[in-house]
């Protein structure tokens, strides 16, 4: 399939809640990037995470030719995990075109809340 | 009307949990693509499910004129059904111009969980 | 100020659910669209309203310089209410420019769900 | 990092209830605006509240460069608060690219319900 979507993308809101009522992997309270790299050349992406008191921290990745990746803020390790009950935003700068979208599961309560939408793109 | 939207959509996120407290229809854990075709031709629309781990599985669709159609994935069956607890992304191709909006309904727990965004656009 | 936004909109996804837990009305499940006209002159607007299986419904509304709007689909009247439990789509032409945003108010279950997303725009 | 983002940007949707369950800060029922300014120059932004019935509120903020700012509308206080239980909407109007995201976390019921979306954006 001829690639779709754009090369930078930026996620204004980012908060992982240090609470859930689950331990279940599925029920954890999690931040995700969802990227589709519809084309046919693995995209190298550089992700950078905004912080509202100190400097941006940046993570490399890559996803696979016609695959997604679901991408858990909360399984990022290197250079460092991203701190829980903290406020952030992230860009994410690809060599390839990629379409993001930004979901979060809330399980702080006994209930799920989810949000998403589409990032914002600059093609 | 004059037709409005784009011919080409991506929905980064997918997933369809197989869990639901209820067996009524409107309230299984289903994830949606509502298509409107606004203008006065028939939209022929391929449909590619893009996976984590598998190559692309692809579908067809038409939409009437001056018609909406509220898509559950969960209801995809030709040539394979979309598994559960699978996470996915789906990319949209019309042959006249089409809006897309992805919801997800997630009845999993004892109250409903909702999420909604328009779809990423290509015109 | 400057007016912002465009002259046609269009939301994909509509569904208002029958059932509420409560009669109040910031509590009733509702379908929403919020329109903001913030430019300083008058918005008149033509609402049509898409269904899957019959011809769409047209409706007139205005907003004026300087004035937001938060429509509920449950309070068309003219020609026609929107059915409950129905799904449909909605597009927005509106002479001035606009923005237009979706939400929804899910209150079947005892505790409320919540989506909204910025609809699609054209200008 | 080279900015991203637009200068002006549109929240159609707006409303916080005056409910809450809960008085931990975290789980108050809010309405925010995200606001990613990731270029190497302060934002200086011009925020405009539009109401249904009464003329706008202007309130003035900065975010500096490489950081986010999770802006509660709840916390505006100069000139005025926003009067809770009301509809409104908002323009961000920024002298460098930002990138603005609506984010409203409800807790008038026992449980939280989420709400998000990527803001209109005007380059």
């Amino acid at each position: 399939m001829q690639a779709i979507g754009c090369k930078r993308w930026a996620i204004a809101e980012g908060y992982i809640p240090s609470q859930s009522v689950s331990t279940e992997r599925a029920l954890v309270s999690h931040e995700t990037a969802c990227i589709l790299n519809a084309g046919d050349h693995e995209a190298n992406i550089t992700l950078t995470v905004f912080y509202a008191d100190r400097e941006p921290v940046i993570y490399r990745l890559t996803v696979k030719a016609r695959r997604t990746l679901h991408l858990r803020f909360n399984d990022l390790e290197d250079p460092a995990p991203v701190p829980l009950d903290t406020d952030f935003s992230s860009v994410f700068e690809s060599d390839v075109p990629i379409v993001v979208q930004h979901t979060r599961l809330d399980s702080r309560r006994a209930e799920i809340s989810l949000l998403s939408t589409t990032a914002y793109a600059e093609c």
